[in-house]
Order: C-alpha cells, then structure tokens, then sequence
C-alpha cells in the first residue's frame, strides 16, 4: 500500500471519529452549547473542538504536502492555513472548559489530562510561529530552512501525537467522572471513539513516515 | 543539538521516570509484590513492567542504532534483544493485572486503557515477529529488506506512541480509582511521572526522526 493509501485510510478513521464523538455528546450526553445554562453542554464543545482542531485539522494538515493536488507552494498555504483554524478551534475548546470550571466553581488545570493538554497547546503556538518565520518569511535564506525542516517535521509529527494522549487521558477522565460501568453500552462506544481517534493518529504518522 | 544529544535527554527522562514510578508505588502507594496476598502489591507489578519493559527498553532499542558504538550487526542485535527482554517484561506486567482481577473478581479488559493496551500489546508481538524473519534470516533478500525498512521505522515509532498512550490512560485511570484529589501532593507526583514518560516518549521520537 501506497502512502496516499494510508492517508485515505487516515480520513476514513477521522470522520468516524467525529461522527462517533458527536454520538457521544449529543445522544449519550447533554448536547453541546457554548452558550446554556448547563455546565454539562457548555463542558461538550471542549472534547469536540479540541478534536476536530487540534486533531483532525492538524493530521489534515500535516498529510496537505501529499493530499493536496497541484504546486507546492499551494499546499505549503494549506497546511498553514489549517494550521492556524485548529489553533482558533483550540482556543475555542479551551475557553469552553475553563467556562465549565467557573460555572461549578470547580479547580483549574490539576489533572494529569490538563497538564499534557496545557503544554501541548503552547508547544503548537511555538512551533505554528517558528514554522511562519523559517518558511513563510522570503527573508529565510534557502540554507536555514533546509537545516530546520528535518526538525519542524520531527517536531510536528510529536505534537500530532502529544494531542492524541491529551484525548485519550481526557476520555478516560471523563469516564471515570460520569461513572462509566464494565460492558456497558457508552463504555464501549466511548472506547470505540478513542481507538478510532488513535488509528488516525497512527495512519496520518504512517502516511508521514514512509515516504 | 544533535540526534546523539537528544537520546542523551531521552536516557535522562526514562530514568527520572523509574524513579518517580517507584517512589509513588513504593512510598505512597501498597508497594511492589507479585507473590502477596493484597491485591494492590499485586496490581503494583503492572505499572513499573509496563514502563520498563514497553516504554524504556522499546525506546532504548529504538536508539540502539545511535547509541552502540561499534559495528551495524552488534546494534542489530542489542535492538532485537532488547525488544525480546520487553516482550518478557510486558508478558509479567500484564499477568499482574490479570492476577489481581482474579483475586478481586474485577471484569477485565474493559476501559479504554486496556482495549488501548492490549491492541499495543498484540500488535508488537507481530512487529517482532516481522522484524525477525525480514531481517534477521539469511535467506531475505538485501532488496526485500530496504522495500520493508521505512515500513519498520513507521510501525515501530507508531509503537512506542501506542505505548504512550496506554502508560498515560493507566496513569489517568488509576487517578481515578484511588480518588486523587485537585492539588494534593500525590496527584502531582503522578502529574509529574505521566509528563516524564511523555518527555522520554518525545526525546525518543525526535532522536530517530531528526537523523
Ligand atoms: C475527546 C477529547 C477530550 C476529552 C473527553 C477531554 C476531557 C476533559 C475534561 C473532563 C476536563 C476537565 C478536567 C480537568 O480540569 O482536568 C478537561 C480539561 C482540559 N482539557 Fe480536555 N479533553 C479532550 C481533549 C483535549 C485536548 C485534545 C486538549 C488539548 C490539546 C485538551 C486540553 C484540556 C485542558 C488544558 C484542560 C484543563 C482546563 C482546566 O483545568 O480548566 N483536552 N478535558
Ligand atoms: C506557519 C506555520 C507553518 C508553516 C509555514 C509550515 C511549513 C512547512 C513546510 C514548508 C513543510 C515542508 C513540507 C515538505 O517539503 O515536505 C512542513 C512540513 C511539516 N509540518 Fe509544517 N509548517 C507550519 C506549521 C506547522 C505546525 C503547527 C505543525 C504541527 C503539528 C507542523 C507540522 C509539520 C509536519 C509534521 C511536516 C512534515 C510533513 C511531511 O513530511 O510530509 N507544521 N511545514
Ligand atoms: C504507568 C503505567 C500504567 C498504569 C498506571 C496502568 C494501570 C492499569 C489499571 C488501573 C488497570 C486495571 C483496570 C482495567 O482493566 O482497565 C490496567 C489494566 C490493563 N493495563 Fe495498564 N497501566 C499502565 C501501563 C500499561 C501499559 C504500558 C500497557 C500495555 C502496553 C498496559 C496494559 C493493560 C491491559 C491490557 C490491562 C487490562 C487487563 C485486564 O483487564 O485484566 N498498561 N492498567
Ligand atoms: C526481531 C526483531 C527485530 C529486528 C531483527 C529488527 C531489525 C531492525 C533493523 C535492521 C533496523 C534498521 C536500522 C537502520 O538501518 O537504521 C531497525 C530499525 C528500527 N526498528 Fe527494528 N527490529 C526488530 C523489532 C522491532 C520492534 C518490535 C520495534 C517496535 C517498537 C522496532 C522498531 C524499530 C524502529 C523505530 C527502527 C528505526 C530506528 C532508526 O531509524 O534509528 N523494531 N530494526
């Protein structure tokens, strides 16, 4: 199989993971709305933006240089330009927690969830800006960006995979918070979600790693 | 910095992490038996086999190529040991948990942490046994091995990233069961060792992707 394959099989466990999370929240849980009354359905858009920016958008854009037809120079935009929403989705998912704390007067940023979450997210900022000025600058000599890309790649395809364990110990946060029972029916879809969630990080880096 | 400096901070946090998981096992925690009759001595085994075996040893084999000096075939050899001694470590470390469910009548295999576990562990057995047989039989031809090389590279990094995950969802989980509370001290040790294991996880990673 070819690395465009995998990168197929990589959008095909994306959309099954929104799809299985929307189940999730809106079905299984509260519903989602930033603006309620309810802690619960302002907490819901934290899982679902932080996966459809910081995860979905960031595998996309890392795949842009073999999935986008056409110039380089096109899919170098692509892939900063998603770059820049799954940053502003983040932000999103991020205020919606912190909202959810203040509402239930509950403490902020104590778990082991929250502390990979953190770092991830300025991690990205960094490395979004260091990207900006390395590649998108014209005063970069050719020289510079040649020697920085093998990190940037390297870099990046960590962050990919920080915002993956970020997801998976904040699934098993929530888990343990609503209670969930062996060999129920939400225990298996929210595990079907995070393996879902986790073989779009291992395809995305698989497309990456074998060109 | 180079690939070899890198590994250098890899080693650094691998060991910082066996010793903040046996501080917390040891000292705030029921201690380490396999043999005893408290279920949670037993249980203990699993956390420090999992990361000494499945995470440090698979990451240290990952940077045998950098680190061994002298001949290919002699780093050849220690990777492929010391992938063997990790299969044995996970096999203790997941008898462990399975003995403690029997002793407490616990379901198993249930949480995301274990259906994540058990598909790293499965899978890596398979890895090995590819490994193996494409580059360690005489009769594999030098073409066949260079076609299957990046594929190796990806899935083994793919790997130790599973094993990530599985070390930080089993922090998360066993967060939970035993209630740490926002801002004690224990919750941050676990904070501190899950950031640990992650740091030695992203070292590793960086250290073979940017060569
Ligand atoms: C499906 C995915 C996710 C779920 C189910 C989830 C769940 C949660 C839960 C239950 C909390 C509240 C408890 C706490 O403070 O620790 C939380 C907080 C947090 N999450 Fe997530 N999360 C997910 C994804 C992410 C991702 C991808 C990131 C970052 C990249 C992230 C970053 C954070 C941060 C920084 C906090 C702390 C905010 C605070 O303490 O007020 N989460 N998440
Ligand atoms: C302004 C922001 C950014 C710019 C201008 C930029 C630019 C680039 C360029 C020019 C490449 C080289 C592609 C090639 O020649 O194959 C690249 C690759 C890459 N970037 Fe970025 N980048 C940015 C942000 C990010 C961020 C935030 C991440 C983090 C997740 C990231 C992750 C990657 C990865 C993993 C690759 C390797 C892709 C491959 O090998 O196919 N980039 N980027
Ligand atoms: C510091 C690291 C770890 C901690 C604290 C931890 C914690 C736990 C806990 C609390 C359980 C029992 C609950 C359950 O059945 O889900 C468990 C089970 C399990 N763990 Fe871990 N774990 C760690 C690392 C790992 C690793 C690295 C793997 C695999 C590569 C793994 C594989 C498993 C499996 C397969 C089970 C299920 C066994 C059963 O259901 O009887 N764990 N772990
Ligand atoms: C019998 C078992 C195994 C054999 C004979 C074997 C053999 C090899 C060989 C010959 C290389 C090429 C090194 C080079 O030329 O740079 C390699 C690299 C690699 N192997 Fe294995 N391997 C085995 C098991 C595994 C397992 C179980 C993993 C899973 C975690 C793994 C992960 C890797 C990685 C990530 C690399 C790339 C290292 C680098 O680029 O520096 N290997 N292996």
């Amino acid at each position: 199989m070819s690395a465009i394959g995998i990168s197929g099989l990589a959008h095909l466990f994306g959309i099954i993971s929104i799809i299985l999370l929307l189940v999730w929240l809106v079905h299984y849980r509260e519903g989602i709305d930033y603006d309620s009354d309810d802690g619960f359905r302002v907490f819901n858009v934290h899982p679902l933006m932080m996966f459809l920016g910081f995860i979905f958008l960031v595998g996309e854009a890392i795949m842009a240089f073999q999935t986008v037809p056409g110039e380089r120079p096109k899919g170098k935009f692509v892939h900063m330009t998603l770059h820049l929403i799954a940053i502003v989705l983040g932000i999103v998912g991020l205020c919606a927690v912190f909202k959810f704390h203040n509402m239930g007067n509950i403490a902020d940023v104590y778990s082991l969830h929250s502390w990979i979450g953190i770092s991830t997210f300025c991690l990205f900022g960094l490395q979004w800006l260091i990207g900006l000025i390395t590649f998108m600058f014209p005063g970069a000599q050719a020289q510079t960006r040649a020697r920085m890309l093998p990190w940037h790649r390297a870099s990046g395809r960590v962050l990919l995979f920080m915002a993956i364990c970020a997801a998976e110990t904040g699934l098993m946060e929530k888990a343990g918070f609503i209670g969930l029972k062996a060999h129920h029916r939400e225990t298996k879809l929210v595990n079907f979600t995070g393996l879902s969630i986790l073989l779009f990080g291992v395809f995305v880096e698989m497309s990456v790693g074998v060109r």
